[in-house]
């Protein structure tokens, strides 16, 4: 098996801990001495090897990559030259893939995100690899823990021979109403964008959705190892269309009835945000969750309150609750938990005000 | 007249922008431009200039508050070679000034305060001069504007020829039901520690109440100036008793009926901890108060919130309300507004964990 790790995205929602310039992927939020693109290279190990693993990021975050996962053969950094959304970097990690083994089974799994049972994660992509052995585009699709309005669902159909797998239908992110309804029924789980498929058939069908997409990366494919590598790269690349797999492929291939969905259940995060960091992370009997050295932050009368300390000085909290505090170098946050979603604002207004440095 | 403006204690309260290594009265607290000790200088030079004032500090604020202060002749800063409290630093202020004119009303001057009328702060200390004339230790005490039970209060007594000045009484810290009715009566007022006397009429006092520092700081004043001065002043000063003025001289003094106060409204603040700085700052409609440059603050649904930014790093907040959030080098305070009394106690933390580098 193959794995593809796509590295992109800033996370504005963990400002100013990440930045457009020092992604989420690029740092340690687990809090276990790892980046999250470490421990997704490291997890992925056991399936697929430093041999057998691409990463995708960008032209901004290939030397911080490169060092962050020296294992990682050179050749198999994949460097956009412009941002163009998933199926572009997910489709040239596919057809550089199917030029060495066009029936290979490859699994996509994103920089950013946390798995906590890593045993039950590499059961499910097992589960997802057989389903895609028998020619389905497979998605791992994540048990629902409560009525997420963030993210699209999968709905789960018939289930394919041998009963771990089963046909899949897209949905929209809901309203909170529906996600109620579907948290109910059982049958609904969240889309995380995993994705497990035989290269060939992928690009069968991102032929039939996106000719023009199949056709831009085939030259590219075509030239790569050559000479003239980064020129039709640089050429061809641009004219890419910049969209997403799951609207690119995987709407039109599950309407053809070629998705199929395997259900996991391994502790899965995307820490889209510091209320959700401050969830995943181990928390003192007050609630409160330190991410950074011991004895950064002094508290009395604090409770389930984040605190990050990236630049070595301390944190001081007194008489607060349900607060996140993050110091970095050169910006300091103070935001109510449950307003976490919004910090996306501030980076707009500093977006806004041509405060580039701290974005 | 002389002024002596003792400068002194650390501000524990205002912690982390004051430190023992850098406290208050070095700061621009009020926000104009000026520090504490350089706010107090400017008001007090109409009237007595630079040639009359006096300015007594520790060894380990000396450099600073000399070069905050280049108009004070090198000799007028009086560098105690260990705390003693207010009673040693002013009688050797006052022995001094008595040496050279035996008669001279001097007054004293915390150099931490805010003064926010200074017209009316001169014509309260030119009333107080003018009783202090008549043979009495004055002292100009605040009108109180709340029951406020952290401060000592001066009972009015009767009023002495003229009417602006009236005899006192020292009363301790009261409770808040006793402060409460001494609001009420009118007659009380906040001793601020501002006091007004001829120097003969002051070390008169010391030496019935405070033979030994009295002795004491007469042997300092006679090797004072000749080459023995350095060596006298080390021998005799660690032996001076650590008493505060008011203990050791005004409450003995008012029992004899020799203190008189001149009731002050002139917008006095002690800036006691980061609430009370707070509300004298100016606040924007929504309530926020930011102590540092332009623009270091970014708001989305914040009220009532104190920011100082002192280390050049933005500080961005989101749905938060009556905060103080405090910006340094080394450490950043996020802390209930109503709980800033209690940020001592994080002092006595870091203190108690060896932390001196933070203290």
């Amino acid at each position: 098996m193959y794995a593809v790790v796509p590295a992109g995205g800033s996370g504005t929602r963990l400002w100013p801990l990440s930045r457009a310039a020092d992604p989420k992927f690029l740092h340690d939020l687990a809090g276990d001495g790892r980046t999250l693109i470490q421990a997704t290279y490291a997890r992925l190990t056991p399936l697929a090897g430093p041999g057998r693993t691409f990463v995708v990021t960008g032209t901004a975050h290939a030397a911080a990559v490169a060092r962050q996962l020296p294992d990682l053969p050179a050749g198999h950094l994949l460097v956009e030259p412009a941002p163009r959304d998933s199926a572009p970097a997910i489709g040239l990690a596919a057809t550089l893939i199917a030029r060495r083994d066009p029936a290979a089974v490859m699994g996509s799994f994103a920089a950013d995100h946390v798995v906590r049972d890593e045993a039950a994660f590499l059961a499910s992509v097992q589960a997802a690899a057989d389903a895609a052995e028998q020619g389905y585009l497979v998605t791992v699709g994540i048990a629902p823990t409560r009525p997420e309005t963030g993210y699209g669902y999968l709905r789960r159909g018939d289930p394919l021979p041998g009963g771990t797998a089963y046909l899949a239908e897209f949905t929209e992110k809901p309203s909170r109403g529906l996600a109620e309804r579907y948290l109910a029924t059982g049958q609904y789980l969240w889309n995380a964008s995993m994705f497990v498929w035989r290269v060939d058939v992928f690009l069968d069908e991102l032929q039939r959705h996106q000719p023009a997409l199949h056709a831009g990366l085939a030259r590219i494919a075509h030239a790569w190892g050559s000479p003239e590598q980064d020129e039709i790269l640089g050429e061809a690349w641009p004219a890419l269309p910049k969209l997403s797999v799951d609207y690119a492929v995987m709407e039109g291939a599950a309407a053809r009835g070629r998705v199929a969905t395997v259900p996991g259940d391994f502790g899965w995060h995307d820490v889209g945000d510091w209320d959700t960091l401050g969830a995943i992370l181990p928390a003192a009997p007050d609630g409160n969750v330190l991410l950074g050295p011991a004895g950064s932050h002094l508290a009395i009368d604090t409770r389930d309150t984040l605190v990050a300390s990236g630049s070595g000085r301390v944190v001081a909290t007194l008489g607060i609750s349900g607060l996140v505090v993050i110091d970095t170098d050169d910006a300091v946050l103070v935001c109510r938990r449950d307003r976490a979603q919004d910090v996306r604002q501030l980076v707009e207004m500093l977006r806004a005000d041509g405060r580039a440095a701290l974005l």
